[in-house]
């Protein structure tokens, strides 16, 4: 769903994943929703994100935190190509089972150099439960202000 | 090169990779040396590792640093399957270039229940300069005491 | 305000405060409320808190999030001695201005090993903007299990 | 001990802290070395220092770290005022029994927006082993540049 206050549409991110951001395409990672509030993201399931133990593996869970945070960024700032993470923090706190994970990152703060936003992690099978916590910071290009 | 101190070898981590952890397949990532005392791993460039911008995207580096723990960890207790990551820390440094990236984790301290090392990452392409840096904590299971 | 859902009382976390935690007094730490959900706990402004620039120091906000987190910790397990911080993220948003400081800690997740939160901090003086952000893992000795 | 590539010596380091930092002379931090590499602090022990369980509290370590790579920064860039932390991550790994703690910041990245280091902490009742390992970004001000 687009929000009127996004300054890039589901579309558009859709088109920059396929394009620009192959991990993104392995990950079967789908924008659901996006706002200058809120991003939704979703990594569809497949066998590739299992690790020993039969549950996901982290990095599926530290790619669909950056992504999700990412699209929040571009909903604020717009399609610029050089926001670039520059820290992330994750905390892993449940095994999720096999099954999509869903990502929904939000604003802790967006100033004129840096954006901060907290992702929280949920599987779609036990979607009561956070699955992981990460907080993410992405730096913003000087041509942006 | 395997080391006289390591309770896993570089034919057992691939067989586990392999045959466990679809991921480190997706992200060519294959173990170079490993002892109780230190990880090295490579992840071998592919297209898909590119994000906007021409560098490599930061989930390559954070899976990186992730299997390279992974492995330091196994050294240290075997081929034990629920040590799982608790929590990760990134600070990417600089935007590496197209090609191979190294990751080398190295102990900061192994106790009962949780492992914490540090993870170095290094680009082939300007192997002087650090591309990332990470610190990780495994958590071992209760079996394994 | 004390809740029914919880192993420590205000009255207790004070007495160990003041017998325990000299920091604490240092810092002019109060703990306003506290449930197995969440604990608030006040810096209570002294010129001590100053940095160069007029604002409050890192040192404090660190403090406050630490010491709040060991009150939801003690309000989850009871008066144990030994639960001690692994480890602490915090991600400072905003420069507060001269003030009591609020810390407000709920859980992510506390199981038998590790107990999980974040922490929100607050500056009085501008109550409806976050100041700081923090994520810290304490580790419950294996008495209380 | 000064270094002839840094832009702040111990002497003006020490009188920004007894002016500027109430907070460094609480903890009894005193800077012992610096260069634009590296920088050395001691927390000097005091009975305030300690925690339930007879060891170091974590906000002291926490503010040690954070004071240690702050002097690394001025080393860098000289005594502007409104370097600021941005965040820091820290992980605890030994109890330290009582006695001065040492720090010592070395460089991970220092670019025109942010400043990024590590910095291991030291007991001097045990030497030889690291009792915490924290990153720290500092963002240092536009009028530098």
């Amino acid at each position: 769903m687009n929000h009127p206050d996004t300054k890039i549409t589901l579309a558009q991110f859709a088109e920059i994943s396929e394009q620009r951001l192959p991990f993104a395409a392995l990950m079967g990672l789908k924008l659901q929703s996006v706002s200058a509030d809120c991003a939704v993201m979703k990594a569809e399931y497949r066998d590739a994100f299992l690790r020993p133990g039969g549950t996901i593996a982290g990095p599926v869970m530290m790619g669909l935190a950056d992504a999700a945070m990412y699209a929040l960024v571009l909903a604020n700032i717009g399609p610029v190509e050089l926001a670039v993470t520059t820290s992330l923090n994750i905390n892993f706190l449940r095994k999720p089972a096999p099954g999509d994970v869903i990502g929904r990152a939000t604003r802790l703060k967006f100033g004129k150099r840096l954006a901060i936003g907290e992702i929280s992690l949920f599987s779609e099978t036990a979607p009561d439960d956070i699955v992981a916590h990460a907080t993410a910071t992405y730096s913003i290009p000087p041509s942006v202000n």
